[in-house]
């Protein structure tokens, strides 16, 4: 899917809201337990219920990984379901991957082309040449980590350079020189929105994915106020505030009650 | 695995080689391609013929994910298969993961429990709360990307901080003062020997995996002289100038012969 694409579904649905695939089979209704992939069974059904909602979807990998062979199962029939029944919606792969260039090709391509996400996440560690497999593939993307929600992005994010600068801006300013970076995007927590701003003036167009509102805390009006970009450059994630606002039956309803709040809280940005 | 039988296994050895099972279909031998699982008969294969002189194998999970669901079957089936006929040998699961603290931990549970690995190799980006769940686990280790062997470690792990260092020594000396940080190993590239005496001089004991010896081009030698520590300290690793060393059907006897060859050079440094 292209940037305009995207940027045209968000206009259109007036959301900028992607939906956290974060399946913890401790966290989901019992009565799935009797079909054959509770998994994708839950995953389907909350995409159903919130797909008039929003306008990307994110699974996060290691939730499949812990099931080994039966989870990638899960998340195959997923995307699958996904791309065949919502064409239009964006999809992420919050893999946060990264390693030599031969290797991140493999990465790149089971992704991509196997898979069919339009984007994934990435690590920065490794440089330019763990990074650009990803930027290799017309209409696909690649998330860069960039200043994250968690108490560790204290550690090295923001540290500061011999420039005086966060390390995280360098790792911005760094990206920007790497081939087809025009296809990069950069994971921005929404703890963090003191920074936006400042991120902004590095990045005055890309989107972002901003994972962190809800259960982690981030408020949803300071990310739309000081995050957006002129066409609009935010993807807000939402997952553990969604897909468990209930654990009964009217999981797939209660999921999409909140979606539809936080769309109104958006759509209220989205001219 | 203790790091003291890691130790006693290199003693007994007299090799630090690690084996990288980095399994591509387009480079293995056509006639593998009758059986149910090629990449599986692969490894056993590989295994077979070169544990007399590896002490460790890693799976880059790459080349597993690479095939979806049936690559994940692969992955779970090559370390049973070494854990139960090799249980005293190390095995690294090649992953290069890193996330917030809740998703790490379903990384964790699935390297280390549910496959049953003894190590699995991570991302410093994200910091502290990203790594510490991996380092939960007693008898296992995480193995920590420090000064990478490709071109793009110039990029971040090369940069100067404020303070006038190198950024990996940034990561070395903060990842010193996590929970169970003797827990930890780290990735240093065998391309990179100049740098071997500077990581010592941070890490004078903790185990260091090192690839990059053969495709990569690293000096064997000049990683022994400047990388080892008072308990050998290293973990070696070759993949395909092992692996690959033949596409015919004595691929598992030249692997043999290259591992040797590897080991006794070792051998020299290991008293």
């Amino acid at each position: 899917m292209t940037t305009a694409d995207l940027v045209q579904q968000i206009k259109q649905k007036k959301s900028m809201l992607c939906v956290g695939l974060d399946v913890d089979l401790e966290k989901i209704p019992q009565h799935l337990f009797t079909c054959d992939d509770p998994i994708f069974e839950f995953n389907k059904a909350i995409i159903d219920a919130t797909a008039d909602f929003a306008v990307a979807y994110k699974p996060n990998l290691a939730f499949y990984e812990a099931h080994g062979a039966k989870g990638w199962s899960s998340l195959e029939k997923t995307i699958s379901f996904l791309n065949t029944n919502y064409p239009k919606i964006y999809s992420i792969a919050d893999a946060k991957r990264g390693d030599i260039g031969n290797t991140s090709r493999m990465y790149a391509k089971a992704f991509f082309e196997d898979l069919g996400f339009d984007s994934v996440t990435i690590a920065p560690y490794m440089g330019k040449d763990s990074v650009e497999p990803f930027l290799y593939f017309p209409d696909k993307h690649a998330i860069m980590l960039c200043l994250t929600s968690n108490a560790g992005a204290e550690d090295f994010q923001l540290s500061k350079t011999n420039a005086d600068n966060f390390f995280f801006e360098k790792v911005m300013e760094q990206s920007k020189t790497w081939k087809n970076s025009e296809r990069l995007m950069y994971v921005v927590g929404a703890t963090k929105p003191a920074y936006f701003k400042m991120i902004r003036k590095h990045l005055p167009e890309a989107f972002l994915l901003v994972p962190g509102v809800g259960a982690q805390g981030g408020n949803l009006d300071e990310v739309c106020q000081n995050g957006m970009s002129s066409n609009y450059g935010l993807l807000i994630n939402s997952s553990r505030g969604i897909i468990y606002k209930s654990s009964e039956k009217d999981f797939a309803e209660k999921a999409r009650e909140e979606a539809e709040r936080l769309q109104k809280v958006m759509s209220t940005y989205i001219k």
